[in-house]
C-alpha cells in the first residue's frame, strides 16, 4: 500500500479527516472505500430546513444540504481504473448506498453523485475520490432533463433514451462498446472531445434501484472506459457525472425505496475528458465548440485497449 | 511598439493573416485596430444556407456564419485596461461596426462579441485580441435569457434589468462603480469569485446601436473595471462577453438598423475571471459553486485602484 506524505485520504491518516459515514471494509481493520464529511462542504446540514428569504428584489435559498467525499482506495497510486472489478464494485455500491441514505430525507430533492480527476477537472486532492451532494432543490439543468424526457415520453409513450439508444445500436457509428446490459457511447450531442456516456441497455430511471449482479456489469464497463480513455489520451483531467432520477417522497415502509415522479427519465453515467477550456463563447452561450466529432472519437475510443 | 518573435498579431506581420476586414486606421500606415478571419473558424460562411439534415433520429445544422478575429492592438504587450481610453473607444467602435455589418446578412440570427484573456480562459494567442461570431441560430442561454425578459416585460411593463439595477442602487452592497451613464456590478447571482457586469444605466436592448458619445463612456467605464480586477486579482485569466439583442430582418432603407423583438432585453458586458475550474459539479447542474460571496467581491473592487 503505497501513500503520499500528507495526503489525509491515505490509508493510516484516517485521523485527519472528519469522522467516517460509511466504510466497505478489507481484511483485518482495514477498508477498501471510505465515506467521510467533504472538510469544506459546498452545503451543511444544519441550516435551517427550507428557509427562502428575501433579499430586496432578490430570492434566497440558504443551502441546506450534505457534501460528501468518497475515498475510493487507500492507496494513493492507484485511480479508479487501475482498480481490480471487485474494488470498482464497491466504489459503485457505496454510491447506492449512500444515494439510498442520502434520499431517505426527504428535503434532499436532489443527490448528485460525481467526481474530478486531475487539477484542471476541479480537483483539489489528486488521490482518488468522488463526491455525493444532497441539495434542496433540483437544478436547472437536471429539470430541463427531466422536462424533455416527459414531453417526449407524453408524447410517443417510450423513454427518449431508449430510443435514443436503439438508434445508436442501429446506426453504430456512436458506439463504443455494448456489454454486460450497458451501451457505451459518443454522444451524438457530445460538447467537449471525447465526451462519454454509459447507459443501461434496458430501461431504468433510478440508479439506486440497481440490483447486485447489474452493479458487476457496470463495474467491469466503468473500468473498461476508463482505460479505453487512458490508452488514448492518457492520463487527462475528467469529470464524471451520475445523471439519475430525482428524489420523491419517501415511503416509509421502505426507506431506501421512494417513489419518484421520473419514470419516463433514464440514469447513465457521463464521462468527459477535460482536455480542452471553455472559453467565452460557451460561457456566453451554452453552446460547446467541439472538434473531434462523436463517430472519430468512438472510432478512436473502440481501438483504445481496455485490458479488463 | 513591441512585438513577440512568432506573433502574427504583431504590427509587421499582417501577411501572416488572412485577408484584413477592417481596420482602424493610426498615423501614416499603422494601424490602431484590425479586424481579420479567424485561421481556425468555428463556423464558416459557405455552407449552403439554413441547411438542415435529418441523421436518423437526430438533427443537425450545418454550421453557417462568421468567425473573426478584433486584434486591440499591434504592440503584443499591451493588454486592454493598459490601452488609453481613445485606443479602448476604438476597440468598442470596432465591435459596433462589425456587428452593424455582420447583422446586415438576416440568416445571422445571433451575433456574438467575446475575448478569452489568458490561455486558462480558452485564449490561444497572449496578444490582445476579441473575437465575434455570427451564427445562424439563437443560442439556448441567449434565448432562455431574453424570454425571462419577455416574460417580466408583459407582467411588469418593465424591463427587468432596469428593475434590477434600480435595485441595487437603491441597496448599494454590490454596486463597484456607477459612472458615465454605466453601472458596474458584482451580480446578485454572480457564478464564479469576482464575476461583474457593466449595464448602461439606461434602458437600450441593442448595443450596436449605440451612439458615438455613450462609447466614450463606455471605454473609460471597461477600461476601470478591467483595472480594478487586475489590481485585485492580477493578470487572471478571464472571460468577457457582450450580452445583447439577436438580430431580426433587417430594414431595407437603412442596412445597419434593424427592427429587434427584444426592446424589453437590456445589454450589457459580463467580465468573469477565471480563478476556478468547472468540475463535476457544474458539469452536471449548470450551478456554481461560488466561493466570495458578490457584496465581498463588491468591497473588494470598489477598493481596488483604478487609475483612469
Amino acid at each position: 500500500m503505497r501513500e503520499a506524505h500528507d495526503c489525509p485520504f491515505c490509508a493510516g491518516r484516517e485521523s485527519l479527516t472528519p469522522p467516517e459515514i460509511y466504510r466497505v471494509p478489507g481484511p483485518g481493520d482495514t477498508w477498501r472505500v471510505r465515506v467521510i464529511p467533504n472538510k469544506f462542504p459546498a452545503l451543511e446540514s444544519d441550516v435551517e430546513e427550507g428557509h427562502e428569504a428575501r433579499d430586496g428584489f432578490f430570492e434566497r435559498l440558504d443551502g441546506r444540504g450534505v457534501h460528501e467525499v468518497v475515498v475510493e482506495t487507500p492507496d494513493h497510486t492507484r485511480q479508479l481504473p487501475d482498480l481490480v472489478e471487485d474494488h470498482v464494485k464497491a466504489v459503485i455500491d457505496t454510491f447506492v448506498i449512500r444515494l439510498r441514505a442520502l434520499m431517505g430525507d426527504p428535503t434532499h430533492r436532489y443527490v448528485l453523485v460525481f467526481k474530478n480527476h486531475g487539477k484542471e477537472a476541479g480537483a483539489s486532492l489528486l488521490h482518488a475520490h468522488s463526491q455525493i451532494i444532497a441539495m434542496p432543490i433540483i437544478p436547472e439543468d437536471v429539470r430541463n432533463s427531466l422536462n424533455t424526457a416527459k414531453a417526449y415520453y407524453e408524447r410517443q409513450r417510450r423513454c427518449l433514451f431508449c430510443d435514443v439508444l436503439r438508434e445508436e445500436l442501429r446506426d453504430g457509428r456512436r458506439v463504443v462498446e455494448e456489454r454486460e446490459g450497458y451501451v457505451t457511447l459518443a454522444p451524438f450531442d457530445s460538447r467537449l472531445p471525447f465526451e462519454l456516456a454509459i447507459y443501461p441497455q434496458e430501461h431504468a430511471h433510478d440508479f439506486a434501484s440497481l440490483a447486485d449482479e447489474q452493479r458487476f456489469g457496470l463495474a467491469r464497463v466503468l473500468k473498461r472506459t476508463l482505460q479505453r480513455a487512458k490508452t488514448l489520451l492518457g492520463d487527462v483531467p475528467y469529470t464524471l457525472v451520475l445523471q439519475t432520477a430525482p428524489n420523491a417522497a419517501p415511503r416509509p415502509d421502505k426507506p431506501y425505496y421512494w417513489r419518484t415522479l421520473a419514470h419516463d427519465y433514464h440514469w447513465r453515467l457521463e464521462i468527459v475528458p477535460r482536455t480542452t477550456r471553455l472559453g467565452g463563447f460557451e460561457w456566453a452561450t451554452g453552446l460547446c465548440i467541439n472538434t473531434v466529432s462523436p463517430e472519430d472519437a468512438a472510432q478512436a475510443l473502440r481501438d483504445a485497449e481496455a485490458w479488463s
